[in-house]
């Protein structure tokens, strides 16, 4: 199953509407197979990896991160791909809560004498799929927001300099997390100020990530979309409704990059998923430019509280990646 | 002499106005003797290993972590003491710059015919020596700077509160830091609104660092000197004059705890050596209060820059340690 988690994440950003797949298929102790969620969303993981195993898929066991499909969408529906594959057990990390699924898949195989072992690996799995599970249960997107900042939290001196504050390694690295998301996110302010490519660059040739600007008024022209712009789509607020438009078009992974009124309505809606943090080694002092607007807190226990899941050393810079508290 | 330099550093914020040293002596492959320099400053470490050696001393190697003092203070000179004892050989790692030792510890050995090589693991005793080495040659303590913020660097909220931004384990380790340092310092304005303590609690009976509140006007009374409570020195501005007053008076390392005005100072003045931030997982917003206060930076270039040394979990936030670039 870890093996299989491993190639559900190259799907990440990749894949949407659909969730971010992976299947092995291990017949006498070897991998005959291996799939992942293709570009766009299809083929699903488990047509590639069957199709890769062939006649070997016979009396085999497939792993897979999430449970196979039961519908009839434009491709038949992945239980059945198993069952007539000829696979003796179905190993899975999740149900699907997709309603469409919700347990369908699995009563599929089961009916055809297929052993079902579920809840595998179930919460690292969850922990990839969490944009996908966000907007089948939440009706939104899973959102991370960066925030790029001096030692003592500042994006631009008080004279509005802010080219560089992170390193080159950071700043690669935000690219990487694009290329993870499957939308760009930005509020009215910043597109105005820095009119900012929000696409990902350094990667090749890649499916670009939606760009997503949170504007009420008219904002300056962006890039139209091409090779290497995704396309614009310009929603008004407020934000929680903005995200829950997201959803509705398919999104189900969002990179906010800010500004600081952005950032400050998300937090204070309880809108971030998780928290990505780069900071630099320099101080700005208490006149720099803060990366969060005011929040108006009445209280220290009101303030949205994120656990550390990983820091290391970025270049000269320190990368941290905090997930909400709770969720 | 890695061995050396970890029993130096138990030494660290015990031994002022002496630098911590370690001494490890050598014979026919064993560890004959091991010392450090004593709370206090004495006895110094390579008596301690000397006596600990006995005669076995005679033709054994000596592995000193500075230079070996070559003056007569309040005990007799450390070179004179390894050559009656006999030994062949000493390693150091760094010559003392001293102007009362400065080469001639080593010239005294070498005098008699004992075998000296010098700088063997000279950048690791040059880290942990640093206070020592700032205090003799620019005449003032190393500086650490602590900021214990939220996320986005923030020490308290738009109402004032403060307790708790960061956890139990954190607010432990500054505690070990504290210990570690000779001197805690606070600014006035801290002085006032916290009456902070200002000394290291849970780790039994210990040499409690002196506090030091840099204010021009009376401050409210802090508890008087006793076991619990380190010597109180409230001394005038600026900053870098009373750190030139701190030198004087031994000092070798300062552990500055705020708050923002001060720390603003210090950064503005090229007085800061090392930067520990403690980063809880909360965010506070822009109207939260500032760690740092306004520093009047013309230019992203004239900031102050530091390096990453360390990072790591630490309970439930994080924590980080810069060095000076270029220090």
């Amino acid at each position: 199953m870890d093996h299989a988690l491993r190639l559900a994440r190259r799907g990440l950003g990749n894949v949407w509407p659909n969730p971010a797949v992976g299947c092995v298929i291990v017949a006498d102790g070897r991998i005959a197979g291996r799939g992942w969620t293709q570009p766009g969303g299809r083929p699903h993981a488990e047509r590639m990896a069957l199709d890769m195993a062939g006649p070997a898929a016979r009396g085999a066991t497939a792993y897979v991160t999430l449970e196979p499909c039961a519908h009839h969408g434009r491709t038949p529906p992945c239980a059945e791909g198993l069952i007539r594959a000829g696979v003796a057990r179905v190993v899975t990390a999740l149900t699907d809560p997709d309603p469409r699924v919700a347990g369908r898949g699995h009563a599929m195989l089961r009916a055809e004498g297929i052993e079902v072992t579920e809840g595998v690996r179930a919460e690292a799995a969850a922990a990839l799929q969490r944009g996908f599970l966000s907007r089948v249960t939440l009706g939104r997107p899973m959102v991370t927001l960066k925030l790029a900042t001096s030692f003592d939290g500042r994006i631009a001196t008080a004279t509005g300099e802010s080219r560089w504050i992170t390193g080159g390694a950071a700043r690669r690295h935000v690219h990487l997390l694009r290329l993870t998301h499957d939308a760009v996110m930005v509020g009215a302010g910043t597109a105005r100020a820095d009119r900012p490519a929000l696409n990902v660059r350094g990667f090749g040739p890649v499916r670009q990530p939606v760009r997503v600007v949170l504007a009420n008024d008219a904002i300056p022209p962006l890039p139209p979309e091409d090779a290497d712009h995704g396309p614009l789509w310009v929603l008004p607020g407020p934000p929680a409704g903005a995200l829950a438009e997201l959803g509705r078009r398919g999104i189900t992974r969002v990179f906010c990059e800010g500004g600081g009124h952005l950032a400050a309505a998300l937090l204070a809606g309880g809108l971030v998923d998780e928290m990505v943090g780069y900071t630099a080694g320099v101080l700005l002092g208490g006149d720099g430019r803060a990366a969060v607007a005011p929040m108006g807190l009445a209280a220290l226990a009101d303030a949205p509280r994120f656990q550390l899941a990983e820091t290391r050393a970025l270049g000269g810079d320190l990368f941290h990646r905090w997930v909400r508290a709770g969720a």
